[in-house]
């Protein structure tokens, strides 16, 4: 069952708050849904993290005056009563991160020391900064302790995040399609994107805004690009081949091939609606992600802060995170003593996978969430 | 031992060349190099063909006047005295193909029919068409026969081309990290590519030649797009990880990451001397490359027009043109009862491994050739 029309909320927050890089962010606004009922006490919050393209509208559905849906969360296959992460049990939130494009304030939200859009000068974030901000909105809402903190991809390094900061405050952490930091190749691609939309003639070194204007060539190409690396060759072979468009070959550059129509497409619908300076301001956060890096690289060494249980969940066909990343986690846990469960999914999807409906993947989820919520009644009756 | 100093040729055809699109091209030229001295029978010539961003420049050097190296052969280390390609023993021809940016007749070329350069009215070219404008250069040069026909990547479909269009004229075809048509996958990094050049502002729709600006920020981006698929994952967390350029974070969007630094690089010397409409032209030549199209995919069907014997090698961590699709074909020819050598080489380098010196890659190409060369004296003292 789904949850229904839901409604987002936001906070401000008047204290500044330091970021990793130094700066400080003088007072900002978070966007969330939240889903559910929080228990009396307290003890049933489960926070849901996004990744890039997403934002706190993770389940549930939006309608217009004519009662039309015109937006469903982004996982809402995951997220409702009934469902593996079940609101009928848990108090869900979803916030929307500093620096995005869905109503947190960022880039385009008017800077306060200049009254102009922040632009370019909206400072650079990482995972640490988001999970602080996070943090701030838990305390809030009177949460001292999350039943769970989860996420899939970006979403899954903002779960380990608040594993390694707030130990303390996260019984269980979820982690899906996730890396404990990107590897040189996935660092490539997120740099060619940024490069095609910093070199958008319509990008104006990010204050575009004032030219009233939008570098949607460059977003397009960087969406592209993102997009290949979300989906398996395997898939795509399936999907698409070397199916045409028009039955022959065109012999000129209009579309020839149907993954061409689709990719271009979806590089045209995302640079209608994303901000670039989101875009640039998301991938150096998954760049700079690298918890072990304090540790000479050695996780084992990082997580022995962590003091939650953990599921992770990988994809056989993720080649953009792969199952590697995941295990080398696992172990890193597992020489720690940590509680952890492991799935290695075998789905042809890709690390789209983790968005998708796949019944062993929801399986898995659900089974664990049903024991999260049995130790959390059984902590209750103790 | 190198060839030493080397000099381009080249031939101008005034009959038209009737291409696969229905179009023509009216008249052209070919740019070409010889190495090693053609015997008394001609049976000795070996064609390589070339990839995307190579030319008829195989081996040997170009001085300036000075007497300095401006630029060595794409296959050096293949091709010269001694070398696996032994110009001792064989008449070696590399041959500019067209549309290409190197000398052969291409968009920046003046069309005799406009007296401006072609820019975007160069017809798309196939392949096939470049394997019939080789085949009447080596009609031109008196080789009716080639001891074999050679080609890596985009290279080595030519090198199939010529064992399917023209199968009595080669003894022996050696496809490297090559396949028999691209994924879905491939086709989505060629289209992105691509769309990189047609959207930036100076590509005038093809003809930025008459506006005297050249899409060097498209070229960039199709560059570093491309170089990414080249090399493996593995090599490039080996030769770059997340080494950082500075030794700390910069948060901002200079370089933080050497892999950065790289590719950016990559991607400016390129825009630099490549030719936008040439990268369009030859990205589109690679998509349409399936000669068992006309077979309903059937590999085994289209390989039995063939009559030379294959050498057929792969590399490990090609992700770009896998093993896979080399098995592939050795399964078609074979079942075809085609003499065929096939060596999957465990190189860590990726699809670039072909161009690269690994000495189990040089032996098995060396080998093969010593028995080629067997196989000529053979004939000429039967």
């Amino acid at each position: 069952m789904s949850l229904g029309i839901v409604t987002p909320q936001s906070m401000h927050f008047q204290e500044p708050l330091k970021l990793s890089s130094g700066a400080s962010i003088a007072d900002y606004t978070l966007v969330y849904e939240t889903y559910g009922t929080l228990n009396a006490d307290r003890s049933n919050a489960v926070l849901v993290c996004h990744a890039l393209n997403a934002s706190h509208h993770v389940a549930g559905i939006y309608v217009n005056e004519q009662g039309e849906t015109t937006s469903v969360g982004w996982w809402d296959n995951m997220v409702g009563p009934g469902k593996p992460l079940d609101t009928n049990r848990f108090f869900v939130i979803g916030v929307n991160n500093l620096g995005s494009c869905f109503g947190s304030t960022g880039p385009m939200h008017l800077n306060p020391s200049t009254g102009k859009p922040y632009g370019a000068s909206f400072p650079v974030v990482t995972v640490e900064d988001w999970v602080d901000a996070q943090a701030r909105l838990a305390d809030a809402l009177g949460i001292r302790q999350f039943a769970a903190v989860m996420g899939g991809s970006l979403g899954g390094m903002q779960a380990l995040s608040w594993s390694l900061k707030y130990p303390e405050r996260l019984r269980h952490c979820v982690v899906v399609a996730s890396t404990p930091k990107l590897s040189a190749q996935n660092i490539a691609f997120n740099d060619v994107a940024r490069q095609a939309i910093l070199t958008d003639p319509d990008f104006h070194g990010g204050d575009f805004y004032a030219h009233g204007v939008v570098p949607k060539r460059g977003l397009r190409v960087a969406r592209m690009i993102g997009h290949i690396t979300y989906l398996s060759d395997d898939d795509m072979a399936e999907k698409f081949g070397r199916m045409l468009r028009n039955g022959d070959y065109q012999f000129g550059f209009g579309i020839d091939f149907e993954i061409e129509s689709y990719l271009r497409y979806q590089g045209d619908k995302f640079s209608e609606y994303f901000d670039a300076n989101t875009y640039l301001l998301i991938t150096k956060a998954l760049d700079y992600f690298d918890p072990a890096r304090d540790d000479d690289g050695d996780l084992s060494k990082t997580f022995a802060r962590t003091q939650a249980q953990f599921l992770l969940a990988s994809f056989t066909t993720d080649w953009r995170f792969a199952p590697e990343r995941s295990r080398e986690m696992v172990q890193a846990l597992v020489s720690n003593k940590r509680h952890v469960t492991y799935a290695e999914i075998d789905a042809p999807h890709g690390h789209d996978a983790f968005l998708l409906e796949d019944p062993r993947y929801m399986r898995v989820v659900r089974t664990y969430y049903d024991q999260v919520w049995r130790e959390l009644r059984a902590g209750a009756q103790s």
